[in-house]
């Protein structure tokens, strides 16, 4: 009788690219080109910043590239660097199974790993995904017991992620893999007390460089026990304690064999608390259709879910923070900037003149239709009043990006995509990567893709 | 109000070396020599080997020693390296505060760090309680709970003990040491199903290394919650559970305010499973006194607490393992051998025709006088019955080095670490790393003592 980490090591040795449907291979390409996105656009944030100065401490040389310089280190240097900077806006994909971020704590430790060594675009999305069905497998039998409790899913189920995906780079076998997550479940930490920190995502990097630990330690023949999941120490009992985890959900069977397909990949398409995405959604509905200047706006109303409103009625905003949790402020920026990004929650900008004036005339209020007693929580209604006496509306029942039924369009995939990348890197090089990334599938080697992130000056110096 | 991370952060800030009673530094200095000595002795096993080539792929050059080799390398991969070689054996001091082994999590991570700046003898003592008392101090509030739900105290509250260690030599202030404690709480791992395993001693390595990072962080001004032990997502409702701590125990006054002084270090002195200890220590004593030869021997009777001969009750072991755990393999080879030490526990060493001869003759048996419902069970009684018709026997209520109370005699600590030291470095550096550590409160520079555990011809090349 194999043990759970057998079982789950031996589906994730199976997985093959030739395995996985158009629509995963579709979904991992969406959620790998907006990850490097975010990892891009988090290069330069204070966390990222120290987590380098401490990693490298003593000097760091080899293959893996840190997103956004010209540098490149030893692997799990760089997997711990670029995963603090692929979480630190809070920007990068969520999933609803893993209740966080799924690819943050995989891709870092993966390209890390795929650089030193030959590796072609399809090897990496079937480690890739294999990465992202571990991880989701293993939420879906300890959530949400697992997350209210305090434990942080992306770090803490992120580590097995991270280990199943770089295992299968490696081409570990089954009993090989089921050492690197007997391992990942021995490295499982974070707690949510620290979010609010900079060890927030921190706890992002520390799981993807762990991950990548486990599975090099066991390609070399390390030990551990594969009883770790149901042993009456081990993790489930140990994390979840007993009566709050249900194995036979891990490998339940379903409709859509994928979890990258459905509940499948969520895509933030605003730096800024989800609560007020459907409303900005609805809000530049009517700014792309009717062109509106902000000068002819007379008033804006804004209904939304009283479980979302509750948290996001800031009429005026005092802090960077504060702004990334008022709708009336997004609604105001969305009118004046026709978008939302991140420069708008830095610094002053929700100071600026201009924003300020059109924040008067919005009015946030609870959605009178919605009830408390759905999960279909995520929609907004807009309505814009011209000064002419044109009265524009528009409804959303859930925000663009929020999984695989609401996806975004493409051109704000990329629109996102730019904007992220370019706070790290020059055009040129953003849309030379963003063209390797489209094309992933096709790719002969990642090497040459982590090559594009890096300028062309920096490339001949 | 102050909270518990910042409590902690003041009483380890507040630590200085005049404040050191005599006795505790006489015991940092036992353990350390002690642990030094099991760090070399543990510096080939194959889960320090392993350690070592991931941990350094890619390269590592830098301050901090790996013990038993001539490389110095980055300090927290000589922390996770030499923390692992520290516990490989399981044969480094005891704490029965911890429920765990003191001193292996804090001491790697504190030479690495030491090594990287001017750092006397007095400064790392000092900084070494401090690391000591904060884990120890820790536990009181969350032992044994903690230990018996399925955490690795070593590793789960040791991460906190290297922090606290690294943040006292780095001078760091009390804000800062708050930062340090809720990063490593945060790190916090280590799970027991993994017992049994190389990934026991990891966990030692991986938490030295952890906390050393959670200092260098907290160092550079990285953020992290102050509230991190009593939040409702924090250290003690996520790893303990609501009911299963005592915040109060852990501030708590006591009459010996050093907790390395009472309860104090536990020294091991034999390689083995500490139930067969106490016997050892009777028959060794007699041996000493009398100086039997093995042929003399008619006859020997072991009675040992019937909780401790459960499991040690082995008369004719199969493995390496079951004569780890064997009382009449260990008794046989200290009548053979004079002393119990590790070359007898490796390889074929439990099948040697002279010992095998007297095992014979040796006899286990539950004592008669001693009842299973007391926690003192650490006696023995040993009866040698010569060829000649004398009868010889001694008795022992604990075996010695177990605890303060019951100190291990000088020359048997210095027995036990040139017998552990041997095994990685030749006499003579063994004897100058013995001569440097005895006089520890009085050197200069921690850097010229691990130069004293490199070889002349590697210094030299």
């Amino acid at each position: 009788m194999p043990t759970i980490a057998e079982r789950l090591a031996a589906l994730t040795a199976a997985i093959t690219y030739a395995d996985l449907s158009d629509a995963a291979v579709h979904w991992a390409k969406v959620a790998i080109l907006d990850t490097v996105g975010c990892t891009l656009a988090g290069a330069n944030e204070e966390c990222a910043r120290i987590a380098d100065r401490i990693t490298t401490l003593g000097g760091s040389t080899g293959d893996s590239l840190i997103f956004g310089s010209d540098r490149r280190v030893r692997p799990m240097d760089a997997a711990l660097i670029n995963g603090t900077a692929s979480h630190a806006l809070d920007y990068d994909d969520c999933s609803d199974t893993l209740g966080g971020h799924p690819s943050a704590p995989i891709l870092p430790a993966l390209f890390a790993l795929a650089e030193t060594r030959p590796t072609s675009g399809r090897d990496f999305l079937a480690a890739y995904v294999a990465g992202w069905e571990l991880e989701t497998r293993i939420a879906r039998g300890v959530n949400f017991h697992h997350y209210e409790k305090g434990w942080h899913p992306t770090a803490t189920l992120g580590v097995f992620g991270s280990a199943a995906a770089c295992a299968h780079l490696l081409g570990l076998n089954s009993q090989q893999i089921t050492t690197a997550l007997a391992l990942a479940a021995t490295f499982s930490s974070g707690i949510k007390s620290n979010f609010g920190t900079m060890t927030k995502p921190l706890h992002v990097g520390h799981a993807a460089r762990n991950g990548l630990q486990a599975a090099l330690l066991a390609a070399e023949g390390f030990t551990a026990s594969a009883d770790v999941f149901e042993h009456k120490q081990g993790f489930l009992n140990v994390f979840n304690g007993a009566g709050h985890f249900d194995v036979d959900r891990m490998f339940a069977e379903r409709s859509e064999p994928w979890d990258i397909v459905s509940p499948g990949v969520a895509i933030k398409q605003y730096p800024c608390c989800g609560s007020t995405h459907p409303a900005i959604d609805a809000l530049l509905m009517l700014v792309r259709e009717h062109r509106f200047a902000p000068e002819q706006v007379d008033r804006v109303d804004s209904w939304t879910h009283p479980r979302r409103l509750n948290h996001t009625n800031r009429p005026d905003p005092q802090s960077e923070l504060d702004a990334k949790f008022s709708v009336q402020y997004c609604i105001a920026r969305g009118i004046v900037s026709g978008r939302v990004s991140i420069e708008h929650f830095e610094g002053t900008s929700y100071q600026d003149a201009d924003v300020q004036s059109v924040l008067q005339r919005v009015h946030a209020a609870p959605h009178p239709n919605m009830s408390m007693d759905t999960f279909e929580h995520f929609g907004a209604e807009v309505r814009v009043t011209l000064t002419d006496g044109r009265v524009l509306t528009q409804s959303v029942t859930r925000p663009l990006g929020r999984g695989p039924t609401h996806p975004l369009p493409e051109e704000l995939l990329i629109a996102k995509f730019m904007n992220c990348a370019m706070r790290a890197i020059p055009e040129d090089a953003a849309t030379h990567t963003l063209g390797m990334l489209r094309g992933l599938e096709s790719a002969n080697s990642v090497r040459s893709l982590t090559n594009a992130m890096v300028t062309r000056s920096a490339l001949a110096a």
